[in-house]
C-alpha cells in the first residue's frame, strides 16, 4: 500500500524532501501557506525528476501523487512519516508542532529540517514530545544522502529507529548523531569554515572565488570520498594516525584560524561578498547553476557507487532494495522492449560536430544492456564467479542526432536466447524517437577457461521467460541488416 | 630538449611532485638523505604510474629519467625548475635554501611546499630571495590539481610567472595568492574543521567514523565542484547571494563552534582519536587506502573533466596542450591500409570484466577515422565550414580483448567511395593481430540543410586516389557481414 509523508514548509529544503519521498513512491502533501509554494515545490520536483533517475541502475518505480494541502489539520492526516522545514524561529517550531499533534498518529515520526536547534528544545511544550526529533538534510535534498538524526533524552528510540528505516528506504543515510548540540556536526564544520572564510575576504587576501578554487581543486574532492580523519590516516602513512598526530598537533597553537574571533556582520560585508559572488558566477543563473551542481554530485555519485564507496554504497543499497521489491512476480512489463536506462548527453559526450560523439551510442546501449545483465542476476558478483556474457557482434544503425543535454531512454529486447546466447536489440530514443538502434550478439563466457559455456540455471531463469514473451513482439526492421545494405 | 626538476625533499610530499614531473616528460634529480627515499619515491611513483593516465584521453608521452643525487649541488645543478619540501622547521628550510643558490642557475624557480611559513619567512637571509616563493601543493599531489603560489613582496613577478606555467605544463592549477598570510588558504579551512572535529570527538559528542561520515555524505560532495560560496549562491536561490547572507549571517553571533579556543593536545587525545581511527579503517592497510582514495579521486576527476568543469576543466587544457605536441602523421603508404592512430588502453577504458569495455572498440575507430578525415582535409576547419561526414551505420566484430596498458594500431581500408559516400573498414591491432573490426558507412553532409551533398573537391582529390589504390586491397572476410550471420 502506498505510504504517504507530510511536508510542513515547502521551500527548497522542503520541495527536496517531498521530491524524495515522491520519487521513492510515497504519496506526499504539503502544506506551505505561500501563494507561491506550489510553484517552488515544482521546481524542485524538475530538478529531481532529471537527476534521481541518473544515480539508479534499477528502472524507477511510479510516482507517488503529489497534492497540496489547505491545512496542516489536511496535510498530516493519515501520513505515516511527517516532516516539518519551515523557518528557523523556535516559537514558529512550536506552533506547528502542536497544530500537528492534534491530529497526527500518536506514534507518527516527526522530523524538524532546522539546523540550528536541539531536538531538547523543539520538544518543549509538545503534548507527544517523544516522536519528535532531529532529521537534518543537506542541499539538494533529492541528491545528497546524509541526514543527521538527533534524538533527545526524551526521544522514543523504537520511533527514531523507525524514522531511520524510512529514510533508508528513500535512499538516505541517515546519521544518528548520539549526543545532541548546537548545529548537530555537519554545519559546525560548514560554520567553522564561512566564519575563517568571511575573514579572509574581508581582509583582502582572497575573493569569493578564488577561495571557492582553494576548496574543489583540492581538499573538497578528498573529502567528497573520505571525509576528514581517513584522510588525515593515508597522509600519515604506514606510521598511522598516532604518527599524523605527532607531526600536526602542535599547529594547534599556531595562529592559523582568526575563529576566536567573528567578523562585524555589516552593509559593507555583505556588499563585498555578493559582489565577489556575482564577479565569479553572475555569467550563470542560479537555476543553470542548479543544473551544473546536480549534474556534477551525479558524476561524484556515480563514481563512488561504482566502487561501492562511501556515498555510492548508499546508493547500491538502495537499488538492491529497490530491485527486490522489482522482481517480485508481476512486476517487469513484459509486453513491450524492457526500459532499462535512462541517460542525459554530457558535455564529454560531445564531438566537434555539436553532437553526441559515435561510440557513445554504443556507450549508451552499452549501459542499457548492463542493465538488463543485471536485473536477470549477470551483475557484479556473477563476474566476480568467473563468468560473464561478452559481446562478439554489433551493428550500429545511426537515425538521428543526440546533442547536448537530450534526455535518452535506452529499451532493450530480447530477440532470440539459449543457454549460451543472447541476441539483443536495443534502441536508443530522445521522446519516444529512436537516435540509435544497436543490435548485438553476447556470448556466455566462463572467463578463466576462454570459452563459451552455459549461463548459470538461476540466470537463465529470470532471462527465458522476458525471451519466450518478447517473442511475441514484431522483430526490428533494422535486426539482420548488414552495413551499406540498401534499405 | 627534455626539462630537468631537481627534488629536495623525498617523502610522500616530495615523491609526488617527482612523479608529476617524471610523467610529464621531464627528468628529474631527488635529493633526499633519507636511506628509504629510494624506495618510499618508488611507491608514490607506483601510485602515481597507476592514476594519471586514467585521467588523459591523449597517449602518455615518454616518462623522463628519475635519479638521485647525493648532495643537494648535484640535484639541482642544471635544473629549470627546484621544488623543496623538507621537515617544516624554517632553519632547516634556510640551510637548505642557501645551499640551493649555491649553484641553481640565477633566475630558477625555488617553490617550497611549506604549508605554515610564508614566503617572506622562506626569504630571510637568502643570496636571491625574489626567486624563492611558496607553491603548496596537496595530497596525492600527483591527482589534485592545486598548487597555492604565493609570492612576498621581495618576489620576481617574472619568476612567479614562469612558475605558473611550469606548474600548468604539469597538469596543475596554480592558484596566485596574492596576500601572505599564515597557512595560506586551504590550510587555513582545514585547520578550523580539524580543531572542531578534535572537539567533537574529545567531548563525545561524534566519532571519527561519524565525524567523517558527516563530511562525504554531504558537504565534501558539495565542495568538489562548486566551493563554499558558489554552493550557497545557489542555496540562496534566485534572490541571491545577499538573499542568503541576510538569512545566515545573524548564526555569526550564535555559539556554534569551539574555536575561540582549541582542545588541549595530550596523550589522552591522541590515543582516544587514533582508537577510533583504528575501529573505522584499520582494517585496511594504508596502501589499499591510498589505492582506494585514487580510485575515488580519479572517478571525481573524469566526472567533472566529462562536463569541463572545476578540476575537470584543467584536465582538458592539460589534454589539448599534450595533443598539440603530437606530431602529425608521416606519409601516406597506399599499399596496405593506412595506419592512422597509435593508443595505449587507459585504467579509465576498462570494464568490470577486466577488459577494454565495448565503446572503447568504436572509440578507438572513431580516433582511426578521425585521423582519415584530417588526412584527406575533412578536419576541424572544415566542419566549421558546414561540411562534415557523418556515420550512417556501422557494424563491430569483437575479435579479442584489450586489456590494461596494451598498445593498439589503428588502420583503415578505404572499401569504396564516390562523392557523398564514404565506406570504411577499420581494424584496430595488438601486436599485429586484431582485437576488433569496424565497417562503417560514413555520408557527407551540408549540415545546415542536414542533407547529404557532394564532398568538396579538394577533398575528393586527397580521397579518390586512395579509394583508387585501395580497390587492390583484398575485401575483408568481416565486410557485409550482419550480427549473428554464420561463419
Amino acid at each position: 500500500m502506498t505510504r504517504k509523508a507530510a511536508i510542513i514548509g515547502g521551500g527548497v529544503i522542503g520541495g527536496g524532501w517531498a521530491a524524495r519521498f515522491l520519487l521513492n513512491g510515497w504519496n506526499v502533501t504539503v502544506f506551505d501557506p505561500d501563494p507561491q509554494a506550489e510553484r517552488k515545490i515544482g521546481e524542485v520536483l524538475a530538478n529531481a525528476r532529471a537527476a534521481l533517475p541518473a544515480l539508479s541502475d534499477v528502472p524507477m518505480g511510479a510516482e507517488g501523487k503529489l497534492s497540496f494541502a489547505a491545512t496542516i489539520t489536511e496535510a498530516v492526516e493519515g501520513a505515516d512519516y511527517i516532516q516539518e522545514s519551515v523557518s528557523e524561529r523556535l516559537d514558529l517550531k512550536h506552533r506547528v508542532f502542536a497544530q500537528i499533534q492534534q491530529s497526527a498518529g500518536l506514534g507518527t515520526p516527526i522530523g524538524s529540517s532546522t539546523s540550528g536547534f536541539k531536538p531538547s528544545e523543539l520538544q518543549e511544550g509538545a503534548a507527544n514530545p517523544s516522536v519528535i526529533f532531529v532529521a537534518h538534510p543537506f542541499n539538494p535534498v533529492y541528491l545528497l544522502p546524509l541526514a543527521e538524526v538527533v534524538p533527545s533524552a526524551r526521544s522514543d528510540q523504537k520511533v527514531i529507529e523507525a524514522a531511520k528505516t524510512i529514510l533508508r528506504e528513500i535512499g538516505m543515510f541517515p546519521l544518528h548523531v548520539r549526543k545532541e548540540i548546537d548545529a548537530h556536526i555537519a554545519d559546525r564544520f560548514l560554520e567553522a569554515v564561512w566564519r575563517e572564510a568571511l575573514w579572509l575576504v574581508k581582509d583582502g587576501v582572497a575573493t569569493t572565488e578564488e577561495i571557492d578554487e582553494a576548496i574543489r581543486m583540492g581538499f573538497g574532492l578528498r573529502w567528497g570520498q573520505m571525509g576528514l580523519f581517513e584522510t588525515y590516516r593515508v597522509a600519515g602513512g604506514e606510521a598511522g594516525m598516532k604518527h599524523f598526530m605527532a607531526q600536526f598537533g602542535p599547529c594547534l597553537t599556531w595562529p592559523w584560524t582568526k575563529l576566536m574571533d567573528v567578523p562585524e556582520f555589516n552593509d559593507e560585508l555583505v556588499d563585498l561578498i555578493a559582489g565577489q559572488s556575482d564577479a565569479q558566477s553572475g555569467h550563470h543563473t542560479i537555476r543553470e547553476l542548479e543544473r551544473i551542481r546536480d549534474s556534477n554530485l551525479i558524476g561524484f555519485l556515480r563514481a563512488l557507487k561504482e566502487r561501492n564507496w562511501g556515498a555510492g554504497k548508499v546508493l547500491l543499497e538502495h537499488d538492491a532494495r529497490r530491485r527486490t521489491e522489482m522482481l517480485a512476480p508481476g512486476s517487469v512489463d513484459l509486453s513491450a522492449p524492457l526500459e532499462m536506462a535512462q541517460m542525459q548527453v554530457l558535455p564529454g559526450w560531445i564531438d566537434y560536430n555539436g553532437h553526441m560523439t559515435e561510440s557513445r551510442y554504443l556507450f549508451a546501449a552499452s549501459e542499457t544492456c548492463d542493465a538488463l545483465l543485471r536485473l536477470i542476476g549477470a551483475d557484479m558478483d556473477y563476474v566476480k564467479g568467473g563468468h560473464s556474457y561478452y559481446t562478439a557482434e554489433t551493428h550500429i544503425m545511426h537515425l538521428g542526432e543526440a546533442k547536448l543535454g537530450d534526455r535518452l531512454t535506452g529499451t532493450v529486447q530480447v530477440l532470440a536466447a539459449d543457454e549460451k546466447r543472447l541476441h539483443l536489440f536495443t534502441s536508443i530514443l530522445r521522446d519516444g524517437v529512436a537516435v540509435a538502434t544497436v543490435e548485438q550478439m553476447c556470448l556466455h563466457v566462463d572467463m578463466a577457461a576462454g570459452k563459451t559455456c552455459p549461463a548459470a540455471p538461476e540466470v537463465l531463469a529470470k532471462l527465458m521467460p522476458i525471451a519466450e514473451a518478447h517473442k511475441a513482439l514484431p522483430k526490428p526492421a533494422a535486426a539482420g541488416r548488414f552495413t551499406g545494405q540498401r534499405s
